[in-house]
């Protein structure tokens, strides 16, 4: 076989696992230790065909999959890897650019930051910031933390109590001290001393409400404490692209750091972060190091003095594929759409007396619970998710258990929030 | 246009890539800027066709790439995307699975610590390692650094002075502090303090040279010490597959933890870098963080909890897909094919009196120089680069100038490697 006709065999496993999604169960029947039994336990020493990689495709993978795709899938965040998405993927792992920095692929090191800018434009954000791409928010969050310590001497990291879990794991990595801010109605209270503080980090859209910090009064405590602000908009910062949305940015104007991340809901494949900063010198200072071997006659700064890593995948190829195959208007309308689906599953919630919704509904997620114990409502999650109809995760709020369903998937149609309601009150 | 139109466009762009790139230049023929100011300045508000994309593919991107794919690229370590590594990260953006923790994607989680097991086995390396995949070899030390301060309580790390730059980059993001040993013959020396250290890293295939550290006398004395040993093996490690280079692995059975990428010499395209601990549970210690949100009521460990990133995405796909597709024999045939192509050019330098090797040739690495000025030497190599028919890098021993030249694509002759030697001595 060759390599075009493996690939096209390739793209038809991908355009019929696309197509078909919908029929499977979204969450992976299968029990911990049930793929493992049925692979080899140890490698081949000879060559096999492609074809049998994608027959275990069908017959050993897939069947152990969570369907990310799934129109039905309402967990976490839902997302959508787009087709031109995995295209740009794919083109990118061909070409296999490593941009260590500008000289070993001038094509990634500017078209990343030409794209990042063109996102920067569509979400409305200052002119000036200068952005680059890194693999999870995670890296994202603790590169802003180093950035922070770097910059103020100090050691100490603020957040609330909502703030997602890469910011405690990011100091505690770092060795840093992290203070938990209570929320008051689900945002984060703002009375908290500043003196030995590095980083002040504000969430817009966490993770388990998609509720909004007071970024403009964070901000301004925190700079006039000579501390960092860094703004998590990992989830609802692709929504600033319709200017409806747009309410919820107010202040992130003044982070000295912003995460983005398309891959969320911008209709990338994982791994796409985006990570802007005010402050770009001093952002560099914290993490240039080029030793002999790296050094070029070029006088260009290399994207990975910019964060952690020093090899870089050509990512922002798959983010020009969707922000060109999509277009703003396009982009726009899909979040519209998961919006008003949302706004339509809140609905059944609120009217139906045997239910509640527990936070306002923001964005693409609804919370709520049944008005039975805790116990019952896990329960019924958790038998919701073993049907395979749809697949929706948790959090809790003041000790509660509290349902999330987040809609994301560009296959999702309103029969499908029908059908999540029905399960749900089966 | 369907994804399956678009996708074959895709697979027969990537396939003429692979079968030209040996005819175009090697280093990008641009200069800084060029690129950016051929893409519009702002994103498209309309819907473009995938088409579009593939035409700049070949219009703006293929004359702004570096070809990492190229045969006569000799340049930082020379690595390979095999077809079916392509392949594997198709399928994985088709499939997008964000394996959180095991319920997310039971497929990614098993189908993960499987193969990282077989490229165990392949390596000779001891039972019972925990291995998971991490980007790039700078977050798998970070991550080790990490480890070792949670287990010590200490915060001093220590590595040669020809350790690659990721060990101080990891030392100054976490505020540790950093002392570089300095090496006789190219090994670290041995002889320093440890009572405060937290890690001492050893190097198997140093950047520059391809030089050993004593790794099993490291790992005593950091063990009599209290200390955690981190062995960065990114690019020589996977020539452990072949017996005869084992020699490279006296004393890595000892090591706390252990670094090798296959997308350096495994043939996998970027980003695939394996990071096994023989302390698994101290390791996860470090990372493990478990918000409401992520548990889930299944009794399994997630692969995010032995590393910085919660999210993941399903890198074991194309490392599966290249270990099925080549099989040991086939790969261990290319190493040993490059590793000899690598002795055709060392043979040739020193059979020439006007040229020295400046260290040994170690694996598919020859580091040189003429018997000319450091300035006359790096006039050469930059003439030779902007030739575009090679591409090297340098480096610097003893504050010489120094050249080198690596080899580690597939497509490699051994009519290139005389190039190589006709091109420098033009």
């Amino acid at each position: 076989m060759t390599f075009r006709d493996d690939g096209y065999a390739a793209i038809d496993w991908a355009a019929r696992s696309l197509e078909t999604v919908g029929e499977l169960p979204v969450l992976a029947q299968v029990e911990p230790g049930e793929l493992s039994a049925k692979l080899p336990a140890s490698p081949p020493e000879e060559a096999e065909p492609f074809a049998a990689v994608l027959r275990d495709m069908d017959e050993l993978i897939l069947p152990a999959m969570t369907h990310w795709q799934h129109p039905r899938f309402f967990a976490y965040f839902a997302v959508t890897a787009s087709e031109p998405g995995i295209l740009g993927e794919l083109l990118a792992a061909a070409t296999n650019q490593v941009a260590l920095h500008w000289r070993a692929s001038p094509a990634s090191t500017e078209l990343e930051l030409r794209v990042v800018d063109w996102v920067r434009q569509l979400l409305g954000l200052p002119d000036g910031w200068h952005g680059h791409i890194e693999d999870t928010a995670s890296t994202s969050t603790l590169a802003a933390l180093i950035a922070a310590r770097h910059v103020t001497g100090r050691n100490v990291v603020v957040c609330s109590e909502h703030a997602h879990s890469s910011v405690e794991k990011g100091a505690r990595m770092l060795g840093m001290e992290l203070r938990k801010q209570p929320a008051v109605e689900l945002a984060m209270t703002t009375d908290f001393p500043l003196d030995d503080v590095a980083c002040v980090v504000a969430t817009v859209g966490t993770t388990s409400f998609a509720s909004v910090d007071p970024v403009r009064e964070l901000a301004a405590r925190a700079h006039a404490a000579g501390a960092w602000l860094h703004v998590d908009a990992a989830y609802a910062g692709s929504a600033w692209i319709c200017e409806e949305e747009r309410w919820s940015q107010d202040g992130v104007e003044l982070a000295d750091s912003l995460v983005v991340n398309p891959h969320k809901w911008l209709m990338l494949p994982m791994d796409c972060s985006l990570l802007w900063t005010s402050r770009p010198d001093e952002f560099r200072e914290a993490f240039s190091l080029v030793p002999e071997y790296l050094r070029t006659p070029e006088d260009v700064y290399a994207l990975s003095e910019y964060g952690p890593a020093l090899g870089r995948r050509f990512r922002s190829l798959k983010l020009w594929a969707v922000l060109r195959c999509y277009g703003a208007e396009q982009l726009r309308a899909v979040q519209r759409e998961h919006i008003r689906l949302a706004r339509v599953f809140a609905r059944l919630v609120e009217d139906d007396p045997g239910w509640e919704l527990v936070a306002p509904q923001r964005l693409s997620l609804v919370v709520f619970r049944k008005n039975v114990s805790d116990e019952e409502n896990e329960q019924l999650v958790e038998r919701a998710n073993r049907s395979g109809e749809i697949f929706l995760s948790h959090t809790k709020l003041d000790g509660r258990y509290v349902i999330r369903l987040a809609v994301g998937n560009t296959r999702t149609t309103e029969a499908d929030i029908h059908q999540a309601w029905e399960v749900l009150n089966r």
